[in-house]
C-alpha cells in the first residue's frame, strides 16, 4: 500500500501505512471466514481495531476495498517465469497458480469472489481489470520470449493457452479439492507443452 | 425424483412428483439468487407453494435437498458422448461442459457451491460424490474407447485429461467470464487432442 502520502499531513486526515496494512489484513480474515456477501464495513473496522471512517478515508466502497486488497496480494503473487526454457517457466506459472490457489486464506477468498462476480457484474469487471489482467499480462511475456526462440507456433492461441495453465490447477485444487501428487507439477507440465505444440530448443 | 413410490400411500405420508418437481425448481431458483450461504427451508417452501414439512419429508437437511437436486440438474445434462471418434467425443464433451456451466441459472449456482465447498468439508465431500464423479465416470468412457481405437496412449494420465476438459472451459466461461467466440471449440478440442497426445485414426 502506498496511500501514505496521498495526501499532505493536515491533520487527522494522513493515512498511516501501518493502519492500512492492518485493515488489509482484517479484509482477508473476514473475506476468507465469511466471504464478500456477508462482509461488512463495520466487521472489518473492528477486527483491524480502527474507527469505520479510517475504511472510508482509503477507499469510497466495499467493493473497492476488497477489490484493492486482493489484487495487491494476487498480483504480488505473480512474479514473472523467466527460466530461458518454455518448460522451466510452464512449471514455475503452474506451481505459482498453485500457491495462489492454496494460499491459506485466498483458497477459500477466490472461489468465493468468482461466486459473487456472477450476480454482481461491476465486480466481475473489477477483478477482471485489477486481478485477472495483470496476472495475464505477466504470464503472456513468458509466451512471446518462447515463440521468440523458437520454441512455440507464431500462431498459438494465446488466450486458450493461458486458460489452460489457470484452468487445469483450478480444476484440481478448487473445484474438485484433490491433491497435488507426488510428480503432477512435471506431468502438469509436459500435457501443457503437448497442448501449446511446444517444439524442444534447437529442434 | 422417483420419491413417489417410496412410502405406501398412508394418508398424508404420499409424496407427490409434482411437488417434488415445484421444490426442485425453487431450489434451483433460490440457489441462483441468494446462493446456498443464505438459502432458508422458509424460502424455498415459500417459493414452491408447499409447507416446510413436505421439505422435510423428502430430505433430512437443507444440504440433502440441494446436493439432491443439484446432482440431478447435473448428471442428466451430461450424455456420454460417442461419435465413433475422440475428437467427436472431445468436442461433445467441450460443448457439454459449456452447457453446464452457462445454462441460466446454473451459471451462478456451481461456482458459487464450489464457494461454499471450500468452508464446509461435508459439502465438498457430497459434490464430490453425487456431482463430480458421476459427471467424470462417464468422460472416462470416452477415453476408454479411444484407447482401445488406438487414438490415445495406454498411459495416459486420465485424471489430468479431465481436470483439462473441464478447467479449459471453467476458466475461461466462470473465472473470466470471456466469450467462447467463433471457432473457439474447434480451437479448444485441437488443444485438448494434442494435450492428451492422440494419434489419428488408423495412424
Amino acid at each position: 500500500m502506498s496511500d501514505t502520502n496521498r495526501r499532505p499531513p493536515s491533520g487527522a486526515a494522513t493515512l498511516r501505512a501501518d493502519k492500512t496494512a492492518a485493515i488489509a489484513e482484517a479484509v482477508l480474515d473476514e473475506l476468507a471466514e465469511h466471504g464478500y456477501g456477508r462482509l461488512s464495513m463495520e466487521a472489518v473496522a473492528k477486527r483491524a481495531g480502527v474507527g469505520k471512517s479510517a475504511l472510508y478515508r482509503r477507499w469510497p466502497s466495499k467493493q473497492r476495498m476488497v477489490i484493492a486488497v486482493v489484487s495487491e496480494l494476487s498480483v504480488a503473487l505473480v512474479e514473472e517465469p523467466d527460466t530461458g526454457s518454455l518448460r522451466g517457466d510452464v512449471l514455475a506459472a503452474l506451481h505459482l497458480v498453485a500457491d495462489w490457489l492454496t494460499h491459506p486464506r485466498f483458497s477459500r477468498i477466490l472461489p468465493d469472489l468468482i461466486a459473487e462476480a456472477q450476480r454482481d457484474e461491476e465486480l466481475f469487471q473489477a477483478l477482471a481489470r485489477c486481478v485477472g489482467e495483470p496476472r495475464r499480462a505477466r504470464a503472456i511475456g513468458m509466451l512471446d520470449r518462447a515463440t521468440e526462440r523458437g520454441e512455440l507456433p507464431r500462431d498459438l492461441d494465446r488466450e486458450l493457452a493461458l486458460d489452460l495453465l489457470g484452468g487445469l490447477v483450478y480444476w484440481r485444487v478448487s473445484a474438485r479439492g484433490a491433491a497435488l501428487e507426488p510428480g503432477y507439477f512435471e506431468r502438469a507440465a509436459d500435457m501443457a507443452l503437448r497442448a501449446l505444440g511446444a517444439r524442444p530448443l534447437g529442434a
